[in-house]
C-alpha cells in the first residue's frame, strides 16, 4: 500500500492516502485527495513531507463518535474519567506496538503492513477517545490547540531554542 | 468564559469558542463560527451537543506543528518513539487534573475558569503530539478514524450491544 523509502528520515509522500471500501465519503461527499505538500520556510529545499486528508475534520468525528454513542445508549458510560481512562488504555495499546523494538525511524521501513494497520487502528482509537473526552469536558479542541500552539511559540522563541531540547524553565534570558 | 449548567448529564452549547487574541485566524482566514448543533437521529427530541470549532483541521494542527518543529531544528528528537513517549507524558498531565476528584460531570460544572483552560492546554498537548506522531509514521490520521469507526460499527451493531458496557468478544451471536 505505502512506499518506503529505506531509512532515510525524512520521508516522501507517495501513496499515503489507503481508502477504504466503506470510508471514503463523509458527510455524503467524497473525500478530496490530499493537497501537494509545499515547500516550507519560503521556498528553502526540503524533502516533501508526508500530509493528512483534510478530511474527516475532528468536529466531523466528534459528531460521528456522539452519534455511534447515542445510537448504543453508552452515554451513561462515557463519564470524564472513564473516557480518560478509556484513552489511557488505548495510548498504552500503542506503546505495546512500539516496545522492545529499539529506534523506529521516520516511516516505519521495516513494518509490515499489517503492523502499520494495527498502529493506524490504536491511533485512531487515542483520537476518538480524546476527541469525545474534550467533548464531555466542553473544551473546544481545535480552538485549544490554536491557543496552545500560540503559548508554546512564546515559551520557545526559535532564536533562543534553535537545535537544543531544553525544557523552556532551563533557558536562561 | 463558558455557562454551565449545574449539574446536568447534557450541556447546551453556549459561548464555547473562546478565541485567543493571537489565534482565530486559520491559513490567513478568519475562523468561522461553530455551526449550530443539529439534533440528531432523525430529529428525535434531544439536548443540544456541545460541538467544536470547524478549524483548525488535523492536517492543520500537522503543518502548523510541522513549521513549529522545523524552525526550532527540532526533528533531531522528534523519532517515533520520543514522540510516544512525549504523547505518554501529556496524557499523564491531564491525568492529574482529575486525580483525587471522584466522578466529574460532563462540563466540569465545578472547574473554575483556570482549571478548564489548564485542561484545554493538556488535551491540546497530548493532541499535537497525537498528529505529530502519526505524521512521522506515516499514517493518515482522519482517514484512519474513518476506517476505526466502520469497523467499531461492524464490531458493536447498536440493535446487540443496546445499554451494555460488555467488550464485543463477550457478546453472542
Amino acid at each position: 500500500m505505502m512506499a518506503t523509502n529505506g531509512k532515510e528520515a525524512c520521508g516522501v509522500k507517495d501513496d499515503v492516502s489507503p481508502v477504504s471500501s466503506n470510508g471514503s465519503a463523509v458527510n455524503g461527499k467524497a473525500t478530496e485527495a490530499p493537497p501537494l505538500s509545499k515547500l516550507q520556510n519560503g521556498g528553502a529545499v526540503r524533502p516533501e513531507r508526508f500530509t493528512f486528508s483534510p478530511e474527516p475534520t475532528i468536529e466531523d468525528i466528534r459528531r460521528m463518535q456522539a452519534e455511534f454513542t447515542d445510537e448504543r445508549d453508552w452515554n451513561q458510560f462515557h463519564q470524564p474519567r472513564n473516557l480518560l481512562l478509556a484513552m489511557v488504555g488505548e495510548v498504552g495499546e500503542v506503546a505495546e506496538l512500539f516496545q522492545w523494538r529499539g529506534e523506529v525511524a521516520e516511516g516505519l521501513p521495516d513494518w509490515t503492513e499489517s503492523e502499520r494497520e494495527h498502529l493506524a487502528h490504536e491511533l485512531s482509537d487515542v483520537m476518538i477517545y480524546l476527541v469525545e473526552l474534550a467533548e464531555k469536558c466542553h473544551v473546544d479542541l481545535p480552538q485549544a490547540v490554536l491557543r496552545k500552539m500560540a503559548l508554546n511559540r512564546l515559551k520557545y522563541p526559535a532564536s533562543k531554542v534553535h537545535g537544543s531540547a531544553k525544557k523552556y524553565t532551563e533557558y536562561k534570558d
